[in-house]
């Protein structure tokens, strides 16, 4: 079958008809970043400039005994030295912002730089402003810090027992009943969810599958490593130009940090070469603006690779165990999860999202999910694109696939019958709105991989998997402020940083709203001062939030329109109409381009704004199927054909679409096949480079098919669900399962690498 | 006496009382500039960044035969070199904007790079794009250009001669009545100006006095020289740093120049060391943008100060005559006034602003005023500080004192006699609305300085002179926008560059309406893209109309967090009351700051914003006194105590309206006794250099001593004026007039230079 590996197809489940929305136009900033010219943040330079780089534990737990920094301090050319006493008392201050507001300040202050204890290998412990790269690398060796070594904790069935040493001291368990440990222990909180009675659920079945599964740690593995420039002025101002997800998420860190008023603080987003939830916190800027402060000049900061997968944000390793019950004819009766994730170094890792997720293609009348949120001597863990939800779908995506297969019933049949739909049950928010679950596997159902029959070849093991994924998405705050320039062009300010093209995203329903095109939008990534409060780019959420404070900032642009019209044209202002970009009443008409010419002549310049937090966010379900084939020798899995589907609710802009369902399985591939951060018994970490920490390139992925099924979302004007995420979420799961149906063998840790199948080939020969 | 150096006088005409309005905080871009952290364009540096010089004519008046490029194109290290051919053809095209809309578009394309011949010396002719300064530099001297060298035209009394050389072939006369003349000539312009009948008055006047003035070109002397770093990218985004006085105004100019959307170009204003008038057009922008756009790199250039003085706009050299009658009891009968300002090498001078103030301070029945816009070949000429009526009323003052000398009546009694008031005619202009002249008049009488009798020294010539000033203000359009954030403060961005200190001014007018103090209030100059349309800093335009605009946005905000409120309370809004910055309604209050957390809280973000273009302007009047003293052997004057009244209607923030008033004064000074452009007969400036072109130093200036008149204006809420340019009108008049005192002779030219003065008294000996 010939693919057109450009366009994808696309399902629709709704009448609309968009002159805008739904087009394939040139992305307004392409030109910039394929011919170098886009801004990143190592584009910055400053007049008078310095260079910042980081001294890194090189044990992955210890207490620190004393730091000298006299002889790095003495070094021609450094100009001042930190450690973590230049951070101010965070006392029993929570966090105000950032991706886990409500934690207290302290954690994350201590992993800016090691309080008094480091928590991982890598561990940030002072910071050196030189007047060159060079010279800061050199007075890190120049600083002497005596370490008591202790034992590390590395994995999270380890660390929750109850002889294991105790990693913060003073960290009591947040239960789930609101109640507190009265004794530290390495884990830091504890969620429970239940629906219905999950006893009684599993009495009903007549058959119960009870699983566990592992996962080691794996890293976004954006290309940019992270940056940081910084310039403190003496009027207590900080600039800071930096990437990330979130200019007002750093900010309000910085805010916290710093103990800084927020009015004196300007973040400057630059662009971000890849973030996929790893760049939602601040690491260097923090460091910068003390070293700025401190020495009056700007500071440069920049981390290498090794600093990237050492001491960032990698997503966790951990544990999950699901136990379905099924009636003999395939419907659901009961399930339980239990899931435990790497905080890392601090408390805080993604472990509620995987428990709202792990059921969420479901409908099962009783469900119990509890969640551990559990401290290890690794790096403090983040978000990685659904965050948790591929962990957790992993999990029961193959339960649910061993169940098809031990009751041999279709895996497509299995999850129509059982699929949630409007109206059923979500962990921990409101019932279901419209939803395309169902959809989305029909479309599976019918595509042209699951409908053409895997090619066998002799002496070859191959098998086919399919799997669901869901991620729920979120809204948070978002700003847009548009300004209509005389020839009825528009100058759009946006909040969020645009990781996944959602510039054009946005710019497309704006157009679509005020009827003019997209190429007469000019959609601007602006700095906090700038434009109004904007949260994190993350959950899926800027085309779905900034695209409707997009589209109300339009019709706020529209009213103001229609009302400088009524003035010039002395009609009412509801006699004015508007459709396709033209205003009209009374016999006059004037399209938006010649209403900006007669406005400004009137010396009315119109701008739209709107600060928006929506709640509707409507969620999202992918289904993928995998063909592959298995090199029985070698244990490595070959990916022979790869379908995602998946419901956008309606896609603004197809091509990114595409692209981040393309993007996603990519990434799921990566961390299905490959990646992995390998510790040695001293939590040493023995792979942070990219040759050794393995992700897929072109060679190692087919082209991925695409099929968009558009169920709109009944909480945005356009059905806008969010699209950046589940795509990393059936990948797991759905080449498990193929591995399962080309071997016989079901893998139970991810990655599921070489050396792990041919393992698991040779157990079950 | 004892003279508080700090803090002048203020005499209120009114009963207002303000918080913050009329209160002396720190500025907010003080502490920046003081340490050297604020930022101007020359601090830009992009990655891959070329710099470009450019190569200027050696004539005042030549054709070019030809320019051969090759060789310098052909030196190692060489991007770029274009000449006049690299920009579009202007066709019939006028200016869109700028400080003088309307005009031939080419005259202003021409002055970039010179096409076909060249109009003055300093002309631009090519520009070079190069690895560094210095090959660019070099690169210069290898562009072959030939000239045919013609006779230059430097004074308008030679230029209006009817067999004078034309400069430019096809200029023909726009005459006063609407006709233009059809044969080319170097009067580009002609106005006339009059009201009641002249010859009737000037029959009923007991006393004519009739009079010439001559004048030299001066410069604004800013000490910063022009700069712009421009980057077009591949898509056509065009972003450009740079200092100027209006960001929106360079925008508009390169979109004319370069015939480029205004959508795709970004301006970014720099901090500015200075402008005066001077800053308000492109010369750098436009040649960098085209280096940029050939070279695909970003361009950086800047002037050395031979080329500010040769090349960029100073104010016009010229002529004035004017004619008073006067009753023999001092009554004003009639004023004729003719005015011929030096347009320079293209047409649009100065001189209808000169022509509109030349008898602005008096009401008289009769008055008629001509004006000419005469082509030369000296620099295209341009604003400084109340553009044209410090040549206008040096004339009139003078006259003024003449005539009081005459009829023996006291300066002071005949301007409070003669004064314009409310209600009085103004030229070109509704009658005046409430203003200041008789006040000011009246605290100038009442001074200290006037109080005092001059102190006389034994051979020592000394003598004392006041003379008034006025200039109308202008409005044009100023946009502000600002944020509440959750602590209560304002990040408030509007888009007048601040040249006089306008952050604080506007500040304190929005902190005054919202009823929070200014230090609450974050003023940044934003760029085009990040507020709505501002037009210019110029015509003492800021503190008034953008002033307003901030006035307004508060309002605006106000006006959200009282919705935000209502809600919350669940009250009506209309029963929230503010006073104080509290808001209050059945017994609930909230601060500013207390409601923006609550607000918060509710997903409820306040951006209020604004753009006006008010039209009342009010006008502003000075009366200064200059007491000198004269040395009859070398001609030198020095100024023994100067104190300058004005009107400023209500002084927002009372040290920049003195700071305004003693700069005025210093620069009246400098073009009163030293400065001016010296030019041999070929054309060639011999001074451009601030060691040549002499201008005061702390050493020739006493301490200016001030009284802030308030009479509010009562076209702005608080009542404001604009009063950063008057305080230039009056000290060549009150020094001409001091000197006559002194020495009995009167001075017609400006400036009263030693070797002028000295051949004036020894004419008269």
């Amino acid at each position: 079958m010939a693919v057109d590996t450009r366009v994808g197809q696309t399902i629709k489940h709704h009448d609309e008809e968009y002159k805008v929305i739904g087009t394939r136009p040139i992305r307004h900033d392409g030109l910039e970043k394929v011919t170098g010219e886009a801004r990143y943040g190592s584009d910055i330079n400053l007049p008078g400039q310095l260079h910042g780089k980081v001294l890194r534990s090189p044990h992955a737990h210890a207490r620190i005994v004393s730091i000298d920094t006299s002889r790095a301090e003495a070094l021609d050319g450094v100009r001042a030295v930190i450690t973590s006493a230049a951070f101010p008392d965070p006392g029993d201050k929570l966090t105000g912002g950032g991706e886990a507001p409500g934690l207290p300040l302290k954690f994350k202050s201590a992993n800016m730089l090691a309080r008094g204890k480091v928590h991982y290998h890598g561990h940030a412990i002072a910071a050196v402003a030189a007047a060159n790269p060079h010279v800061a690398a050199e007075a890190l060796k120049l600083i002497d810090v005596e370490y008591e070594v202790l034992d590390p904790v590395l994995e999270v069935w380890d660390a929750m027992k109850s002889d294991a040493p105790v990693i913060i001291e003073d960290l009591y368990t947040a239960r789930a009943d609101g109640t507190t440990a009265e004794e530290p222990s390495n884990v830091a909180a504890e969620m429970l969810y239940e629906v219905g009675d999950v006893d009684a659920g599993f009495a009903e079945a007549d058959l119960v599958v009870d699983r566990e599964f592992t996962f080691g740690v794996v890293h976004q593995g954006y290309i940019e490593t992270h940056n940081a420039t910084a310039h403190w002025l003496k009027d207590g101002h900080l600039h800071v130009w930096c990437s990330s997800q979130g200019a007002f998420t750093i900010r309000q860190e910085l805010a916290d940090l710093l103990d800084h008023p927020i009015t004196k603080i300007h973040v400057v987003p630059m662009e971000i070469g890849g973030g996929f939830g790893g760049k939602t916190t601040a690491y260097l800027e923090p460091l910068a603006a003390l070293l700025s402060r401190q020495t009056g000049h700007p500071i440069k900061m920049a981390m290498d690779r090794a600093d990237v997968l050492k001491a960032t944000g990698p997503t966790p390793g951990g544990y999950v165990r699901v136990k379905l019950g099924v009636t003999n004819d395939g419907m659901i009766t009961a399930g339980y999860a239990n899931l435990a994730f790497d905080a890392g170094g601090y408390p805080g890792s993604v472990v509620g999202a995987g428990c709202r997720c792990v059921f969420a293609p479901y409908n099962m009348p009783n469900a119990k999910v509890e969640g551990f949120d559990v401290v290890v001597n690794k790096p403090k863990t983040h978000a990685y694109r659904a965050p948790g939800a591929t962990h957790a779908e992993f999990a029961s995506e193959t339960v649910v696939d061993e169940i098809c297969r031990t009751l041999d019933i279709d895996p497509v049949e299995f999850r129509l019958k059982n699929s949630a739909k409007e109206g059923d049950w979500q962990l921990a928010m409101p019932p279901y709105p419209r939803i395309g679950h169902i959809e989305c596997m029909e479309a599976a159902r019918d595509s042209a991989q699951w409908q053409t029959p895997l090619e066998t070849a002799p002496g070859k093991k191959r098998g086919r998997g399919i799997a669901s994924g869901f991620w729920f998405n979120i809204g948070f705050t978002s700003s847009v402020t548009a300004k209509l320039n005389s020839d009825g062009s528009v100058t759009l300010l946006e909040g969020s940083t645009d990781i996944g093209g959602t510039r054009t995203s946005i710019a497309m329903q704006f157009a679509e709203t005020l009827g003019i095109s997209v190429e007469d939008v000019d959609p601007i990534v602006a700095d906090t001062d700038s434009v109004g409060q904007t949260d994190v780019t993350g959950g899926s959420r800027v085309t779905f939030a900034t695209g409707l404070a997009a589209h109300n900032a339009a019709n706020d642009m529209k009213d103001q329109i229609v009302e400088g019209l009524a003035d010039l044209w002395d009609v009412a202002a509801d006699s004015i109409s508007h459709a396709d970009g033209t205003f009209s009443a009374n016999g006059k008409s004037a399209t938006v381009g010649e209403a900006a010419g007669l406005l400004e002549e009137e010396g009315v310049f119109p701008i739209g704004k709107n600060t928006v937090t929506p709640t509707r966010e409507g969620g999202a379900f992918a289904v993928h199927i995998a063909d592959v084939e298995v090199d029985e020798e070698t244990g490595k899995v070959e990916v022979l054909r790869y379908t995602a589907v998946q419901d956008a609710g309606v896609a603004i802009y197809p091509p990114y679409v595409e692209g981040q369902m393309q993007g996603g399985v990519v990434q799921g591939v990566g961390w299905a096949l490959n990646e992995e951060y390998v510790y040695d018994d001293d939590g040493h970490l023995l792979n942070a480079s990219l040759l050794d920490y393995r992700m897929p390139t072109a060679l190692d992925v087919p082209n991925i098919e695409t099929i968009i099924v558009e169920v709109p979302n009944p909480g945005h004007p356009y059905g806008v669900r969010g699209v950046g995420e589940v795509p990393i979420v059936p990948p797991p799961a759905a080449m498990a399962n193929a591995i399962h149906d080309a071997t016989g063998v079901r893998m139970s840790h991810l990655p599921m690498s070489p050396a792990r199948v041919q393992a698991a080939l040779a157990a079950e020969a």
